[in-house]
């Protein structure tokens, strides 16, 4: 995996998010690997909703999740992201690490494509807002 | 509080609704109360997605729930309904009762509005739809 | 109500929060609420999961909502909060404020008891930390 | 994959589930799959919360989801599964299906291990459990 993250968001734990096993529940991560993609399209100057509402849905074909330590209540921890473009694919390498002792929690792999106006296709807005981020 | 209900429908406790003291969290009963009064409109020949996608909003204008007993994981319960007109607000008497003794749990109200192209209006065919199901 | 608030939080909308309507779901609120009280109850010092391990459970006996106005997609927002003793209740009067224009979103009072051991209570510790707390 | 399920369950997407673009959120779609396998614990005989309660965690390691279709409000659909021990994983293959048309929408492998006491290892309660139901 590449860890040459580009984009970072911390966070912290909510009591609501974590389940009868006193952890946060398995779900709630892909939460904060969503919220952090959207943050992220924030600062390269792009907006989810903003995108839904003009025909461009950012749609997510796949998921993959290593849970390597629970998060409990409280705990502050940082998402870190690396984006990188396969043909039309956009592959988000996105890691939680907790904050008080950088340990990895969850190693994330999110695969996504565009689809406008009902077809797959690849939206030059998201693109080049995300090469001019790299440079 | 009016107890004569006109719908009601049965759901069960999931494991991922319930926080770290091991109950319901209180949040998740508005889904649940939401998740009844949908399914109500569904009863009476509407659909919630439907009506917005038409410009008719049904818009929550205040709750107020009794929490009176806990819901456990894997508890099986009741939602009961009653729907009354007052001027333009739709007010839902929401009950939520434990099936294996008919324990009340929640009481609940809910105070709907409808907004159609943006203004606070009444929608003809929600009062003819909840009219004619209680007759 | 008592406009006199003694802590505040501020939040953001997360896409993920918001509903087909493209708002803020009204459960959702009670998420925001609760994340509230417990930093506060961080604020003056104690922890909700703490408490629950050590006997003391926080419990929520009645939610009053008032929905003035809709969060959308990545409004930030703050969290005021008042506590108030009523006996052996704890009332929270909880505003919330878009932050762009102060303007009042949701208008709420969450009433909350001990029960310390399976008994409804007093807890000294939380009941000495709030007066510390607003002096 | 493995397509001989053992094992399903019938659920329905409810509004609150979806999100702004009008679909299931993709991580609800973790919360049906956790929601199935708990129900499928009950099947054989076992008890997610009451396990948790012993001492024995059943956690999980790794989540694979690939999102073929898109759930819409009230669509029904059927979660299948089938779980292959592999060493001291359980791998469970679970995949969902629109009712309407039996077509595929997810297509998920949830591996899962035992942490007894606070070490990693076997429940023979689980093990024989799933034999048992298997025959």
């Amino acid at each position: 995996m590449n860890k040459e993250y580009i984009y970072e968001l911390e966070l912290e734990v909510r009591d609501y998010e974590c389940d009868l096993q006193g952890i946060v529940n398995n779900s709630v991560y892909q939460n904060y690997l969503e919220h952090a993609r959207h943050k992220f399209l924030h600062a390269i100057g792009l907006d989810f909703a903003d995108l839904f509402a003009k025909g461009i849905k950012t749609v997510v074909a796949k998921v993959e999740i290593n849970y390597k330590q629970s998060l409990l209540p409280s705990d502050k921890f940082v998402v870190r992201i690396n984006c990188v473009k396969e043909g039309i694919k956009y592959v988000f390498y996105q890691d939680i690490y907790r904050k008080s002792d950088n340990k990895l929690c969850i190693v994330g792999k999110v695969t996504a494509v565009c689809v406008i106006n009902g077809r797959l296709g690849d939206s030059d807005e998201l693109m080049k807002a995300i090469e001019n981020y790299k440079k």
